[in-house]
């Protein structure tokens, strides 16, 4: 092992942290470590210390595992010392020589002790999440020196008892309800109201009892060894990476399991010796709204803890001016020097002891994603960032959030949460319960509507777009009331299991937060985002402060992007949001709508039904001018620019009733005989419809189909041309696997390409090209592309094949899967890059080889995802296509991957 | 384009073609020519003529391609010429003259005209398939020449007009019955009773009526300029390649579709000039017994035609030995010479013109499976052929035929053919029609029976064990009752959708040839394979000559083979079978069977009901004792040879009653509630079960399951070690598509192993491995190589998803795609190379690469396709495993591979 412990005390260390770059230094040292490095460096007050780097705790796991060492083994503290290592505990005692140096104090003398913090610090920030021990070096000798020390005898024992308390919970894992319950005992016995009545003598008892509590607990007693101390609270630091809130906050923000913590011993400053003495924390700008202020809050006479625990209520920081002018003044400077230094927010914690300001700790400021937006567009206007850090500094979560209806302010934050489900949808909502899109549909005439349903279907898409929310008890994250709600920009709470027991009756009101996917009980107002408002032109622009620095972030976004962003749109009301929203096409135009509809299904069934091919060919030409019409509308909203026309790719059963109720229903409405209806659905039912006769299939088998389709598509662009409205239709073949299957349904596409521009005397561009969703296709997407024009990858269905998962039916295992670790993340939110990613890679490699022209887009769910986004920006794809109101989130998200994939190059 | 005639009268053609491997000489010149070259080079009597090589025929479907010509427009002599290429007809015309320069005869002239035929020949043989036209340069002119020539004006005129019906059947498609009426006139009018009682003047009449219905019917005159009949005749072999019977011809036979055919034009011989004249054809040795004895027909004073027209009963070979001895003495020789030379038996065909022997034509002589097999073993008793070439010699489907149960000696061919379906199970069958499972076993007491279904499900494999033969309506070739039906060795004929139509009622006979997937009325009798109950130990093996061929035969074969062969065998009865049947292990035992039975299906009920994990837990163990006697009794069988077991694979659903009736049945029988019974059935319904909650993924959400199943594996084993009889089991995990899943499954093994062999005080060898099913598995094979000890292959399921095809819904469009060759070939039966074979080789090269002793095989159905087993061999694969029946065919396969693979590197 290289350097294992260094001290910022010191400068030759200080200066081999400093070669580090950022990251680096923060993955070695952990956010804290590295900060209290970097002030050290340039020149700020901070207390002498060092840090164990982070490879001492991996080593220490490594060793852990390796020997099946029990944790309370790691505790006993002969063995502790051998569990971080021998050589790690020779550097570890000079640095506490040289930090008895720069300290002028002595760990474990009864004259002027020296005190520490021990700390943990991790790569990613992971607020209170790893335990902390203070004043640790305190035992029934050094309290003494501490007393003359300090001239404080109350102050020594009362940090005394603390750090009994403190430590016991921490490396021996006693219930602090344990010591409370004592300190409440002496508390009555001194018939004291607040811990700050107790005497000297009265603390000096508690200590007795917090050792006997210690004793009783652990079995061990208390250590009285500052050595002993100081090793065992480093191992607990480290196995703390491992507490069980630690583990989930990692889970939840996708931080790796395996990256350790580094831990931090420093000597104690103390901002509880006095009135002259202070403790708090500030952020360099307004984190809630970014607005340029200096913005914290402090206490006097406390110690940090105490600002965390609530007991008293800190004061903003502006009052400090007031009664420390001279500190506030230095502390003001500070701010300024590490904001500039850093290029970013900071968040800083500072102690005043005796009149003296000390540093603790600075890190990246967190921040709401308005402030996210202004803080990102100030700095470039105050020259202290680029545009493309600027871009860096806004997550795609955040962007949303802000394109998103929310709550009003605080308003959530009072309702009760009914049930939690997955956060489908993003945005807040509310309204009355209905149960049937029908009713939902009616009443969303008189008020809000939430639609709450098992699960959707396609039957349920009026009742969808009718609901302001969408609340459904089964299915994930890509289940049909996901996607389309996600589609259609709905808020959106899907698979939550506990919906049968709420109780629910329609019309009562509930209210849905699509960010948590929590169910809150009754009405809890909203307000929709004013940046969409102004986007979709019902608000004016000139107003808008919000607006205009999106507006100035999204161009810097869209200068740094190297991929192109279109929509998934299957409507004329879709083209016009994606447009609206940045779109520069449309890539996934699905015609599946164009074949339901009380005017169609009748064709449709017809069709379906026809007993030659002569009947069938009828039915198909009676679809020919609704098609032709639903083209033109979207073409025309699009003008010009280009859009990907996928033809027919469900299986024909999913266009007939489900049901002999509803066979019965459907025949005598449109005329069809019954028993004929429902022989055919269960003719047509297929073992696996995901697997089953669709997509090119279907083209292949009833080729009038797709002569229609195409006919509808190229006379609509030829009618437009006429009319001086251009149209730049590609005409995308769905589920093919072999070449030979493309090579039919273009033929079938060029010869109906030729007849309506004879028709027409006029030709417009058009390209034919395929999906690539079917693994086979990708594997030899090199003679594919032969064939193919454009190439766009449905990496949902290429997900569900390359996997063998059934996205209607994974919801069995993949909860399970994801908490084993037997998967990373779902595969349907975030492309699976080494199984999935592989093929994509092939293809495009493949596929350019032989057209060097090849167009290469992505039209699946991931389209959206900002990780998927980056894989899809290295694997050199042209664009990507997702749900209109995801665009904007898209077009941040291939920025960022720009210019990260850029840094990474340079 | 190179040389495109040849004229096997030059010898300096002969001698460029002797240059050629037999293989090219064909491919260039088409069966038929480079047998006359061949014949010419080793010094036989062929009368002169030359080759127009393939190259021209596929120029001239090129062109024509290109230019969009028509049937039509390529029928004019004008453009005729054009079409075969200018360059062509000069070498063409050359040829001609060096023709007419070795005959001593001139084309078109009056005085010793030249006559030929004009004969198509592909690289494949293709008998009776394309177009032949003899007497070809006969015209009202010539006609007088040939009287002269032959001093017999009736065989000239009679000559004359053959040609012109030939020549305007073939060349401008008019029906025969044309002229066929014609002839019938002129004979009713001369009150004639045969051809032959026509005069020459009846036959001049029949001359001038027949050019008459030629430019009636293709608005042209006969054609009196010989060079253009050449032309013409040569165009209309070159479009022969594609008339619809050759068309269909090679797709059965799957021969390529673009090699094209030569055309061959020769002098005419005339066999018909008088009783000194015959013709004839002859095989080298018997093709229906292998006997070796000169064996063929003839007719005296008659043309080839005649022996094919079947107006006349040819004569035994051995008649002609009394008839011309010397001539017969001359063919004698030349058959011994022409075998000896090609090492094969040949089939030839002679004529004899006035006393002088020409051959015009020799052939490799197709036989029966019988015969193959003797002649093979034969050849190389005699010195003829090495063992690896006589391994070469009887095809992967001749062999499976010597295992089958024929029907007795010419009985089929005289039953009616009720149906026909998909031949899924080779072999004859007949028995008395029953249409469920039970009535089945039952009647099958009394007498064979044939199990009919809609399809079979696993419901009925007992009907399936006890039937003869099984008939289904639906499902294709690897439906439930082909690979079922198959892997019991049964006949199996499936997909016979005329069979609702055939009014069959329960005890009706009928027959099934399950060669040929047609259903035979009434009882026709079978007899078992000879060799086969040998092999099953059902006949002494010493009286049997055949089963010692066999013996020899396959003793080559494993001599030459590099691939393990294994089975699929799931009971200690397939074990044994497999064994017999000379398999090396088993390689695929599937656990499915374990969890059904009287005995096991209320515990396996109990297990998916349970409401508890200590619940499931219980009625898991429950399960344990029977599954540990399986495997013993498994074990036991194999002796110590490797038995690749697979863990639970189906989802759980499938051993769950499948309707509300069969749900209540179920509960009252084993004391279950049936509404929750049924409610679990609605609750685990998926809607891709393909893709759905089964293989690995079970074994991980219900590790128990893993656990009960490896602790039965291993117990078996040990215990088995303790009364000395070796087991060597091969634990694989199914579904893996993530390494994660391996390894989960892999440490469960691991632990059970550990305390297995505690228990025991004992070790057995055992591995753990994966299938390779799920593509993702494939393309990440190296890190889960990592893992696995051994892969294998699931090529079914490989191939469902590789191509997104469901087995159970494909039927749907796969007849389709075959039709219009948007697929070569069926990729359940013919492992698709380039996609599926694409990833299986990759999963080859780096597993490999990660583990260098990973074991490969593959065990799904291609395990006994033999081009398939081609493939794998080449892939490197270590063994292939298939059902117990087919292992025979697999081992040839696997030689045959191995053979054509060492050829094709050396």
């Amino acid at each position: 092992m290289a350097k294992t412990v260094y001290s910022f005390g010191e400068s030759s260390d200080v200066r081999a942290v400093s070669r580090l770059d950022r990251d680096a230094s923060r993955a070695l040292l952990g956010g804290k470590g590295a900060g209290l490095f970097e002030m050290s460096r340039i020149g700020l007050p901070v207390p002498p210390g060092f840090t164990v780097t982070t490879d001492v705790c991996r080593a220490y796991y490594a060793r852990k595992a390796e020997k099946g060492l029990t944790r309370h083994a790691m505790r006993h503290p002969d063995r502790s010392a051998k569990s971080i290592g021998r050589a790690v505990v020779v550097e570890f005692l000079a640095a506490v020589r040289k930090l008895e140096k720069a300290t002028g104090r002595r760990f474990g003398a009864v004259e002027n002790p020296l005190l520490v913090s021990v700390r943990s610090g991790s790569k990613f920030s992971m607020p209170g999440m790893m335990d902390t021990i203070l004043n640790l070096g305190l035992n029934d000798r050094t309290v003494l020196g501490l007393e003359a020390q300090t001239g404080n005898p109350r102050f020594a024992w009362d940090c005394y008892r603390r750090f009994i308390a403190m430590f016991g919970n921490v490396v021996k894992g006693i219930d602090k309800e344990a010591f409370e319950s004592a300190l409440r005992q002496v508390k009555a016995a001194a018939d004291a109201q607040s811990d700050a009545e107790l005497s000297t003598q009265a603390l000096q008892r508690l200590v007795g009892l917090f050792k006997d509590i210690y004793k009783e607990h652990s079995g061990f007693p208390f250590p009285q060894e500052p050595g002993d101390q100081l090793r065992l609270a480093v191992t607990a630091v480290f196995e703390s990476w491992n507490n069980p809130r630690a583990f989930a906050y990692r889970k939840l923000n996708r931080i790796p399991d395996d990256l350790g913590t580094a831990c931090t011993v420093q000597a104690m400053v103390f901002g509880n010796m006095g009135s002259d003495c202070a403790t708090g924390v500030g952020f360099t700008r307004d984190p809630g709204t970014g607005e340029r202020a200096f913005y914290g809050e402090f206490l006097v006479n406390a110690q940090g803890e105490d600002v965390v625990a609530g007991t008293r209520t800190p004061r903003p920081l502006g009052e400090l001016s007031k009664e420390m002018p001279a500190t506030y003044k230095r502390l003001l400077e500070i701010s300024g020097k590490l904001e500039k230094h850093y290029g970013d927010v900071q968040d800083m914690e500072f102690t005043i002891e005796k009149g003296r300001l000390f540093m603790l700790q600075t890190r990246t400021g967190k921040r709401s994603a308005m402030a996210a937006l202004r803080i990102a567009v100030d700095m470039v206007d105050e020259g202290l960032i680029t545009p493309d850090q600027a871009v860096m500094r806004l997550t795609p979560e955040q962007l949303d959030e802000l394109l998103r209806p929310v709550f009003e302010d605080g308003a959530s934050a009072k309702a009760k949460v009914l049930a939690k489900g997955l956060p489908a949808g993003p945005g807040a909502a509310t309204g009355r319960v209905y149960f049937s899109a029908d009713r939902a549909v009616e009443e969303a005439k008189k008020g809000p509507v939430i639609l709450v349903r098992p699960e959707t279907n396609p039957d349920d898409i009026h009742g969808m777009a009718a609901a302001e929310g969408i609340l459904t008890a089964t299915g994930g994250m890509t289940s049909h009331a996901a996607v389309v709600g996600r589609g259609m920009g709905k808020v959106c709470v899907v698979g939550c299991g506990e919906l049968e027991t709420l109780g629910l009756k329609e019309g009562d009101w509930i209210s849905l937060d699509g960010f948590k996917g929590r169910v809150l009980e009754g009405r809890v107002e909203t307000q929709p985002s004013e940046i969409l408002e102004v986007l979709l032109g019902k608000r004016p622009a000139a107003k808008s402060e919000l607006y205009r620095r999106y507006k100035t972030f999204m161009a810097w976004a869209d200068a740094a992007r190297v991929l192109e962003v279109r929509a998934n749109a299957d409507t004329p009301e879709d083209a016009k949001t994606a447009t609206a929203l940045g779109a520069a096409g449309i890539g996934l135009c699905r015609t599946e709508h164009m074949f339901f509809g009380e005017d169609r299904i009748p064709k449709v069934l017809a069709m379906i039904l026809a007993d030659s091919e002569e009947e069938r060919y009828e039915a198909v030409k009676a679809l020919y001018p609704l098609q032709k019409a639903d083209f033109k509308a979207i073409f025309k909203t699009m003008r010009g620019r280009p859009v990907t026309v996928r033809t027919i790719d469900p299986p024909l059963h999913e266009f007939l009733p489900q049901t002999l109720e509803a066979a019965g229903r459907v025949a005598t409405l449109h005329g069809f005989d019954a028993a004929k209806l429902w022989a055919k659905t269960l003719e047509l039912k297929e073992a696996n419809p995901m697997l089953g006769h669709r997509g090119c299939r279907l083209g292949i088998t009833y080729p009038e189909i797709t002569d229609m389709q195409a006919r509808a598509i190229l006379s609509a662009a030829c009618e437009l041309g006429r009319e001086g409205v251009a149209a730049s239709p590609e005409i995308m073949i769905p589920l093919v696997g072999h070449v030979t299957e493309l090579r039919h349904q273009k033929k079938r596409v060029a010869a109906i390409a030729e007849a309506v521009f004879a028709e027409h005397g006029s030709c417009i561009r058009y390209q034919v090209g395929t999906m690539i969703e079917v693994p086979r296709a990708a594997l030899t997407a090199g003679e594919i592309a032969e064939e193919a024009e454009f190439f766009s990858f449905g990496t949902n269905d290429l997900t569900q094949m390359t996997l063998g998962y059934s996205r209607d039916d994974y919801g069995r295992y993949i909860g399970r899967y994801l908490e084993m670790k037997i998967l990373d993340s779902d595969p349907f939110r975030s492309l699976d890059r080494s199984g999935v990613g592989r093929l994509v890679s092939m293809a495009v490699e493949q596929g350019r080889k032989s057209r060097p022209t090849l167009k290469i887009g992505i039209c699946g769910e991931h389209g959206g995802d900002p990780a998927s986004i980056r894989f899809f920006h290295d694997a050199g794809l042209g664009y990507v296509s997702c749900s209109p109101y995801r665009v904007p989130v898209a077009r941040l998200a291939a920025a960022q991957a720009a210019i990260s994939s850029k840094a990474l190059h340079n």
